[in-house]
């Protein structure tokens, strides 16, 4: 992946920008987690063990402090703000649980999946619970704004689901369908995230804008990031394996390059029967990876990360410049530099 | 189930009253399919024609009436209880189709389910849009007590059902146990659906609570009674195949009463192979049926339903006696009165 970018703390990777980020929001951060554990209780005992299994297993947390930095900017000393980042957090677990269904996925943070251990029935009941728990969190902020938000953020990554679902194992899928789909199943959190902690803060109109177009280019780079490692990282890093996206017939950017880039009909014929209609062996998977290196795939879809990474590092100029809104650039500037 | 009850307004049954009701609030119900349709678009085209399949396929809209009917008992003139009672439908939906995933149904409303229809996980994400909406519909009404009494509400229904899931094929489960599961999956939205009517029209909190309360003992009455046509209803009426719950082991309360009256070991053996490991065969299916009617265990849970629609029409009284409220005591009244 190149050198490490430049950046403003001195950080080289993005697991340590996101590390300073988290150190930065450290206090809000616990109370985040106590506020998701706190509602995740139940009298039903299944319901904390399945969402626990998930919201505990380590996860970034990337969302939520995305929430606590925008309001933080602004020095907002309310409470709210934990309150919308744990929102935040319980929504992007119901995606989750939920997702793994859909895509029959059995390792997520190096953990089986909750479809994996209790079930799919389960996974999607839980899901429906934590996406409400969600909704009873906003409302104790009292915004009906920060609300409008997220509830049409919830319909958007909903949309980009069944748009992806619609576009799967379609070899002619376009870079502009790509991008319609981790826009809304993605980066629509992202930058739902970044609004509403500015909009909590009593942030300008054009200061939520600035924090919305920054978490949404910074989550579409996040996600080609994503599809990238998906066939070039480190499944131990990963918490989960290498070529998954290959196997459920998945259309992601190093993919759609590499359709482009076939050679002729016997190199377009192996794409249809390998994600066209999912028929595949392991050589296949490695055969695919062969042609994605001989026509740097994923170092295209790299620069192309690199490019809306560039985009959300534009948007924080409009912002104040302190602290929060440093640690923000590098987050952006290093989410290329990722080995997970 | 015996003689048609008495009631106010002449009708005799449980889908006249409904039929009453929705002529009373036909303007408003118009509207509120309207404000429905308007918010199954999607650029998605998947997203109108699985939930359009299932919300055009002729449900009572019951939940929604309940709304408008609270609302204009208390002369409510303004439109957002159009848009409240929109929402109650989506989610009513939303919990719909991922019931029919979770139990693996094939059959609703005369219909095959979206689930065989689409798939799964189609069912699951559209479902989770229709859910995503209907927040989105709520937050137009600018009220967040009627944001906080649905989002609860929402929670609570998850909770039934994974309760439900829990103490599925658990043939110690007890009638306790029964009414948790049926009061959290079902009478839940029954209750806010009325109280959010009375809500948004500015009722009292006496009013709202009672009117909280008619739902509630409506909607354990109404599943009570549908649990009842499981095994005794007319397939045709029904739009769904008599005996389903038994298939899926499902415990309800004509099962509880009938395991609570088995005579002796080999009568016991019989339902935990049945229904404690869903070991069957069709004959089993009549077996059970004629073990219910030996010990009334069909009479006994309608009688059930009846105490619970008597308090349901209790409730009323201490509301504004009109024409709506009247209509709402006919269907109470009514409820045990039903083919399908």
């Amino acid at each position: 992946m190149g050198e490490p970018a430049k950046n403003i703390t001195g950080t080289s990777d993005f697991q340590s920008a996101v590390l300073t980020l988290r150190g930065l929001t450290a206090t809000d951060l616990e109370s985040v987690n106590e506020t998701i554990l706190e509602h995740l209780q139940s009298s039903v005992k299944m319901i904390p063990e399945v969402a626990g299994h998930l919201i505990n297993a380590g996860g970034k947390r990337l969302r939520p402090v995305l929430t606590l930095a925008a309001a933080k900017a602004f020095n907002y000393d309310g409470k709210h703000h934990i309150r919308l980042a744990a929102a935040v957090e319980l929504i992007h677990g119901a995606t989750l649980l939920h997702d793994d269904v859909v895509d029959e996925s059995r390792l997520r943070r190096g953990l089986e999946t909750a479809n994996v251990v209790w079930g799919n029935k389960e996974s999607v009941l839980v899901g429906d619970f934590l996406f409400s728990r969600s909704f009873e969190l906003m409302v104790k902020t009292g915004s009906l704004k920060v609300l409008q938000i997220l509830s049409k953020a919830s319909c958007v990554i909903a949309e980009g689901e069944v748009l992806q679902l619609a576009t799967q194992k379609n070899i002619k899928s376009t870079f502009e369908m790509y991008l319609e789909v981790i826009k809304a199943k993605t980066a629509e959190l992202f930058a739902a995230a970044a609004q509403a902690g500015a909009v909590i803060a009593g942030a300008t109109e054009t200061e939520e804008e600035a924090f919305r177009a920054y978490g949404q280019n910074l989550g579409i780079a996040y996600q080609l990031v994503d599809d990238a490692l998906d066939y070039s990282g480190n499944e131990q890093a990963l918490g989960k394996t290498v070529g998954d996206d290959f196997r459920e017939g998945k259309i992601t950017l190093p993919v759609v390059y590499a359709i482009e880039a076939a050679r002729d009909d016997e190199e377009r014929a192996f794409w249809q029967r390998t994600i066209g209609e999912t028929d595949q062996s392991d050589a296949d998977l490695t055969q695919a990876m062969q042609f994605m290196q001989r026509d740097d795939t994923i170092t295209r879809t790299l620069d192309c990360a690199r490019s809306y990474a560039d985009k959300a590092l534009a948007c924080l100029e409009q912002l104040p410049q302190n602290e929060m809104t440093a640690a923000l650039a590098d987050l952006a500037d290093l989410s290329i530099a990722r080995a997970s």
